[in-house]
């Protein structure tokens, strides 16, 4: 891809069923990664965001985990209905999703 | 983790043998997370910089793929040897490594 104006970094992380972390996967994350997928192509947003699956960012507890970079926004329990509020209010409008992001003694 | 100083992306996809588009898996991006991780251990830098592995980045005919964030450059045919030099200039010294990054039209 070509260096984006923002860069989603959505956890895909799994864990066996018990593991005590949970993990992201357990969450949803699959789901939110299609949805962006599914989002961006719908509107050819390419040359604006890129779109990277991670492994593990840490807090497993509040999955699914977005990272948002260059501002290094990290974003909490995200569900697919999320997803399109982040795209037009952070992603395109630059004004980060307040509601989702993560307490700061998490990130 | 804490929200990092630095955040580094090392690309880990693996793809079967004989796949056109290789992957950084078989340029030895395993050595090279290996190797961030057993540095940033070593050094206590867990305060300083992020580390994490991802899926594709895009460039896979330039693994292994380091992205570091937040200027986004990306970094490619990154060798085991090249990842005290990325964290002594770059992640500490705040001076990319500029024989490093990738062209342009890449990212």
């Amino acid at each position: 891809m070509p260096k984006p104006q923002k860069h989603v970094f959505v956890c895909t992380q799994n864990r066996a069923e018990g593991h005590p972390r949970g993990s992201c996967a357990q969450k949803g994350c699959a789901e939110v990664m299609n949805e962006f997928m599914n989002q961006i192509q719908a509107n050819n947003l390419f040359d604006k965001i890129g779109l990277t699956n991670t492994g593990c960012m840490g807090p497993c507890m509040l999955g699914a985990s977005v990272l948002v970079y260059p501002e290094g926004v990290m974003y909490g329990q995200v569900k697919k209905e999320d997803v399109k509020t982040i795209i037009d209010e952070h992603l395109l409008g630059d004004q980060p999703v307040e509601r989702l992001i993560v307490p700061a003694e998490v990130w």
